[in-house]
């Protein structure tokens, strides 16, 4: 099947970017001793987490106990829930899984960690816990230092759990767009972390893990000393918002390509400077800004409702037929693919193959 | 099963405000000569639909094909698509659809409403089409007047297709705050349309549907004496957004009770002032603005992330413990409901039943 007959609006993976950027940041990490366990809250696939495991990834990484059982279920062999897990319905869930695979998850809160143990004694496993520590974000984990220890110490002496390490993702510096203000980000991260490890250590708990990062910091925490994991996820698809990231050479772009689209149609063309797509609002996410046409220059996605999309014509002669096919770069990946049950892969101008998003949905 | 049982996030309808707002619309269009069909763009929900017309909807609209496919295959008779259909594909679906219920559709385009006439003709259906006219939304439709006059006779004349009416609706009013401009959006339009109805009647084409609306101007159009049926959806539901509206006596809110939450945990309790629900972008659409806490006074979503939405508690004594639940009042109800397999349907602090989003996803 050729490209152009697929119907819109469609999720596309073109199948040449999207593996060289899995080889890319493989590559960059390989023999670093850093390791790599992607984040599969990206793109929620089975069939893109075995591929990155199988260009060297240790494991992968999800937010909830559904993806991880769309994961396992799927055929990943080792999870890291990189969240707390909270409820007595979603622990017997993450015990369940925990019988059939290696999963590990994290926890800020002692009451949590004792829900944890007394689930995991009852059904005779020894979860790993990694403490969850606040190091920029202010959104979940406990504050460096004491925190930090005293909730490892709950962990280390529980019956039913292993202290496995921390879990430090700055995701706020992630999309900070200057090159030396996110690599401060992380540098002020680190320096919150580091008298941490060394708490923990003096004290006879060695996190074996210290895992987090992601697409837009990875080479700050690879190269710290102090991080041994990295959880990128945008990498495999990068988005609009990513893009607009500036490098060391303050241009903006990354060393990964677009590989993740939005396929959508001209629906309408009430005027000269007017082009409405059939993709709106069901079809990608604008929560980090709207999307971008990656095809055509001089016209401008202006504006989401529910099912439509609109574009100005920025250049007088420019042409966009009704019925003619455009390719999106979403604004945010993620929520974007959360929309669609498939992503139809492609490579050149031919459908390849169908793959599902097999977490789709999966909020529990 | 008891609502507090219920795993979240969640998507939940309390059927005694739901059941009221379908009462409360039918009953202030009853009598009038006005028509009501409900927009299934909100819910995607057969069973929602099926509910409408039992309280007096002569029919249902939606605006994809695929939409209506999930409609009419749960039992829906009459459903207008309120949107262009472009593309051999998708024109292929919709004659297959047509040959199985009363289905219209709208068009803005010479060359479109040729590949609709050849294949309603192969078909050997008569296609209901309704030419839609931009009365002030700049998004799909021709202007008013001449093009109208000149889409409409193109309709009229071809073998497969039966003019049905005008598809006028001005989407950009409804959330226009002030009720005053609200009404004066509302007049404006009318003020484009009157004249083409004149126009086309004088030619012989008198437009037998005169179809728009929403939630926020229903009482406008229905009592302009041009509008013949109604294409309210929001009011089901409501959502933040909509409750921003303020009605004639200048205070915020509608007649319209909001029946529609997302059911969060708290998930972690990292500072005293902060509590982080797992109800983020995946959970619930932002993109016209963030979910309210539709029970806790004093505390409020201020962000959300992938997975995550974050709550800053305002008063000091406050207290919202881990692993307590919250229901939040979404943004935007369509999109949101977009994300969900089911609604989790309850009365009081009992779950009544699980109603599938039939057309959850369905773009196409």
């Amino acid at each position: 099947m050729h490209l152009e007959e697929v119907d819109t609006p469609a999720l596309l993976i073109d199948l040449d970017p999207f593996e060289r950027n899995i080889a890319r940041l493989a590559g960059a990490v390989a023999g670093t001793g850093v390791r790599l366990r992607p984040h599969a809250k990206t793109h929620k696939c089975a069939a893109i987490a075995l591929r990155q495991m199988a260009a060297g990834a240790v494991g992968i990484c999800c937010q909830k106990v559904s993806e991880a059982e769309a994961l396992v279920y799927g055929g990943v062999p080792d999870v890291l829930i990189s969240n707390q897990v909270v409820g007595a319905r979603k622990i017997a869930r993450l015990m369940a899984l925990a019988s059939q695979a290696r999963i590990a998850v994290c926890a800020d809160d002692a009451s949590n960690v004792a829900a944890l143990d007394a689930a995991a004694a009852t059904a005779g496993l020894r979860l790993p816990v990694l403490v969850e520590v606040n190091v920029g974000m202010e959104r979940c984990g406990v504050e460096p230092g004491d925190p930090v220890l005293a909730l490892a110490g709950l962990i280390a002496a529980s019956r039913g759990l292993h202290f496995a390490g921390l879990q430090a993702y700055h995701g706020s510096a992630q999309h900070v767009r200057d090159y030396a203000e996110r690599r401060a980000a992380v540098a002020r991260a680190a320096a919150l972390l580091r008298p941490t490890v060394e708490l923990l250590r003096r004290n006879g708990l060695n996190p074996e893990s210290i895992t987090g990062s992601g697409t837009g910091t990875y080479a700050f925490e690879a190269s710290s000393g102090l991080w041994n994991e990295l959880q990128c996820g945008s990498y495999v698809f990068m988005d609009a918002d990513y893009l607009k990231n500036r490098q060391e050479d303050g241009a903006p772009g990354s060393a990964f390509e677009s590989s993740l689209f939005v396929y959508a149609t001209v629906m309408s063309r009430p005027t000269r400077d007017r082009a409405i797509l059939d993709a709106g609002l069901k079809a990608l996410s604008v929560d980090s800004g709207l999307p971008r046409l990656a095809d055509v220059a001089g016209a401008e996605y202006v504006g989401a409702s529910d099912e439509h999309g609109k574009v100005m014509l920025r250049e007088p002669g420019l042409d966009l037929p009704l019925g003619s096919k455009v390719r999106l770069i979403p604004g945010h990946c993620d929520p974007t693919v959360n929309l669609y049950d498939w992503y139809v892969c492609y490579r050149g101008d031919r459908v390849e193959a169908v793959w599902p998003v097999t977490a789709r949905g999966a909020v529990l």
